[in-house]
């Protein structure tokens, strides 16, 4: 496919358009995926997360900066399932994007809810693999939250980044909201406030209760203050280092399984759901549903009955 | 199944469990779902939804108070997919709880994301079909967002009330947040605060300058504030009016549709994913797994190469 052939020659166009047919479930999907993937595995991918407001935005340009100094080529994928209520997040991507429009090692994207009923995280999975393939060093992906939905897209990372800032609360909170789970490095950011050591002290010995042997990841915390420009290399640091540890332990390749798992899933998925939608098209399926609607025969039959929908190749 | 029958004759403890087995999906799921479905069809679903602060839970509960004075039997389901940040809500359940504790006909069941990897709307349909298989006339679902997962949690609900307050922002923002789609009727909650009256007048605009015609369903605009009671039966008669409005247009027989239709979408999709992770664990299966590691095999033909995967009845 041509525009395969010139997204990996570096045209920035023919990746644009690439991404958006991802976004769009285009009927080419399957053929670009094909096509791409024995160009992918290279990448590192980073997940940043953290609650509205704690200057993730501003955290991941610092670190962008940092990496495009080491000749790193970057890109950065921001995305935002829960956009409705809060917004701010378009402005500082444009920003963002001008600031480094001039320099062809840096793209930057984002992905929104808009359009897609479900799927944003295969989606997202999908847009990391094409930039992977497209040959970028390091694939940040921001999200704006820790929901259902941010989850299921920060699975895709090998390494994701907490960031918090002190008024997130305390140590308790954060353990019951289940970062101590997800987080392989805390960035503790606006921390030039006066709760910030408070919290930093709960963050650490909460790290050292944690169940662990000496082969154990102990998760870093790292205090930043981002918009001045602070403690943004010792955070690269510990990401670094968590990314070193990744491949000697040999969890790498237990995260890479499970992508590529996720993956799997997702396409058969999503392949089913279009055969179901096709399905109660048809007579049979029309009787499927009056019997449903007439409450004489329940989905779970209703679903036996069907089984013979999924898709074969 | 003694569970069931004790459920079906107003056990309240029977009906917990039953609901902690969907959320659990309990291997008896298929056979609960089947043996209660019968019983289904005849509550309201009402969705509750808007921003943090908005004041959901009180107006939820002066709804409930309202509703329970017409002599009607009340479930409220409150799912928070997004709470690791937030975390609010609890409190104010158990506040509920124990204010409606000695009323039989009251029924209070908060659905988290803990421990639930995907399938939170899933199981939230199903968790709605019990309360309604239980007798209740109406089950208030409210949910924290609109981000993708709560979409999904609200597209079971027949009427979906969406909460703003003056600073939610203008009514561009509304609109822009995709609002004008999901929303049959806005409550303006806070509406003593100086800027609702401008928000109000801008929101009835809007709604008056969307496409419509004759057949067409006019969101109203409530102003209340439901911590002082105020506009509280104005809301529910909106509510009570598009609920006619459904039967009267046949729209509700659409909307079981879609139910019904996601219902057997989300039991296939389980069923397959089920399905699909046995078969990784099979030789065969990891074979097709060192392929997709070697880069030589991609996801999109391994998902050909595994479409025998697909569980029958």
């Amino acid at each position: 496919m041509k525009l395969v052939q010139d997204m990996l020659q570096g045209h920035r166009l023919s990746l644009a358009r690439l991404i958006t047919k991802v976004e769009n479930r285009d009927p080419d999907l399957a053929e670009i995926m094909t096509e791409i993937y024995s160009k992918t595995g290279k990448a590192q991918v980073w997940g940043i997360t953290g609650p509205p407001g704690a200057g993730k935005s501003t955290l991941v340009d610092r670190l962008l900066e940092q990496l495009r100094m080491q000749g790193k080529k970057i890109a950065v994928v921001a995305v935002d399932p829960s956009s409705p209520f809060t917004g701010g997040a378009i402005l500082g991507d444009r920003i963002r994007m001008q600031k480094h429009s001039g320099d062809p090692h840096v793209y930057i994207r984002s992905l929104g809810t808009r359009g897609q009923h479900g799927g944003l995280s295969h989606a997202t999975k999908e847009v990391v693999l094409i930039l992977d393939a497209a040959g970028f060093d390091i694939i940040l992906v921001e999200t704006a939250g820790v929901g259902q939905t941010e989850l299921e897209i920060l699975s895709l990372a090998q390494t994701i980044v907490v960031v918090l800032v002190p008024e997130s609360g305390d140590s308790i909170q954060v353990m019951k909201a289940g970062l101590m789970e997800i987080a392989d490095v805390f960035a503790l950011n606006k921390s030039d406030r006066p709760e910030a050591d408070q919290l930093l002290r709960e963050l650490v010995s909460m790290v050292g209760m944690a169940e662990h042997d000496e082969t154990s990841w102990l998760m870093p915390v790292r205090k930043t203050e981002a918009i001045k420009n602070v403690g943004i290399q010792e955070l690269l640091s510990s990401i670094e280092a968590h990314q070193a540890y990744l491949t000697q332990s040999g969890k790498r390749l237990a995260k890479t399984r499970d992508f590529l798992k996720n993956e799997v899933k997702d396409i058969l998925s999503e392949r089913l759901n279009r055969s179901i939608d096709a399905t109660f098209l048809t007579t049979s399926g029309q009787e499927v549903m009056q019997q449903l609607l007439n409450r004489t025969l329940d989905p779970y039959s209703a679903a036996d009955i069907l089984s013979g929908v999924y898709p074969t190749a």
